[in-house]
């Protein structure tokens, strides 16, 4: 299925060619002439892949955490990453990140207004929180956090927590170095006491 | 001095304007003609009072503190505001804190290229910050929180939580009220246990 696999493949360019802008200027950046620019590809192009510019933007929020994902699994499978390890991944600690973190701000105002996009954001937050939430379940049954620890509750605040921290770090508000420090903070205090060896 | 009165009435008119705009649809439906039309002025007038849309722009940066202000000093002095009350009052639950949330993210992308519009943001976020921690390290001298609390620390880290919990609000990831339990739940961690009354 050539013809298949180049659509696809084309759609996903042109994603990408919306989120280098969106994280740029922004989605008022985001116009026909400008994806197709920055695409390298001809208007005609763009408008063959998507009827229009509000399908084009909805499509591009279906794959904005797949770098989330690859930053997160990108760890070598025997590292066994903790509840610390992935926090610190989302913070806009490299250039991936930052442009992650930018796109998935460039798109918010719009998402609260297009019931679609809002759609894959609450899908994307959702798996994020179960996998947060798993880990944090592991840690307290392993006994490093405290037993009074509930798992979809504290995954929620950390995500919030990473969430307003992303900002910060952005917005130069904290830098990476006293963004993390926030997290061991916030960690320390839901951390059990060390079980002494017997 | 009728003349200046009315030259800084008209800026706030438009500015005004600009906010709605950018709230309910983000900066990409902030034009000269959208803005005239949301002002209820003419084009011509607008561009009279900013010399471009940037100016424009960077102006209406420098009112987007005032809501939450009124909204903080709102509370009758007798009230002694808790950290708490000051916390749930960013929170976007209300429609005019929602509408504050909604113009701080859409001006975020464009702070981040902006200098001038980034030392605005910082200079908000810088008196906001030292205002918490003087509530923090009054009730912790109070003895209402642990003593080992780090009010500037803490009021970063706070601040950071409210803003991930503002976005997450507002995007139906939490109700407002799992955002204030979420709160309590942070501020429960902080809080001295109850001294014996003697």
């Amino acid at each position: 299925m050539p013809k298949r696999v180049d659509h696809e493949h084309r759609r996903q360019q042109i994603a990408a060619a919306v989120r280098r802008i969106a994280a740029d200027r922004g989605l008022e950046g985001v116009s026909l002439n400008e994806v197709a620019a920055e695409a390298g590809i001809s208007k005609g192009f763009v408008q063959h892949y998507f009827a229009s510019r509000d399908d084009m933007l909805r499509f591009a929020t279906t794959t904005l955490r797949s770098g989330l994902e690859e930053r997160i699994t990108a760890a070598p499978p025997e590292a066994d990453p903790t509840v610390r390890d992935l926090l610190v991944a989302l913070l806009p600690l490299d250039d991936a990140a930052r442009d992650d973190a930018l796109v998935a701000n460039a798109f918010l105002v719009r998402a609260l207004k297009d019931a679609e996009i809002a759609g894959h954001f609450r899908t994307g937050h959702g798996q994020l929180r179960d996998a947060v939430a798993a880990m944090i379940a592991a840690a307290r049954d392993d006994g490093d956090l405290l037993p009074t620890v509930e798992p979809a509750t504290e995954a929620g605040l950390l995500l919030a927590l990473m969430s307003g921290l992303g900002d910060a770090v952005l917005l130069g508000y904290q830098t990476g170095e006293e963004a993390v420090a926030l997290i061991d903070l916030h960690l320390s205090r839901i951390t059990a006491t060390p079980r002494k060896t017997p």
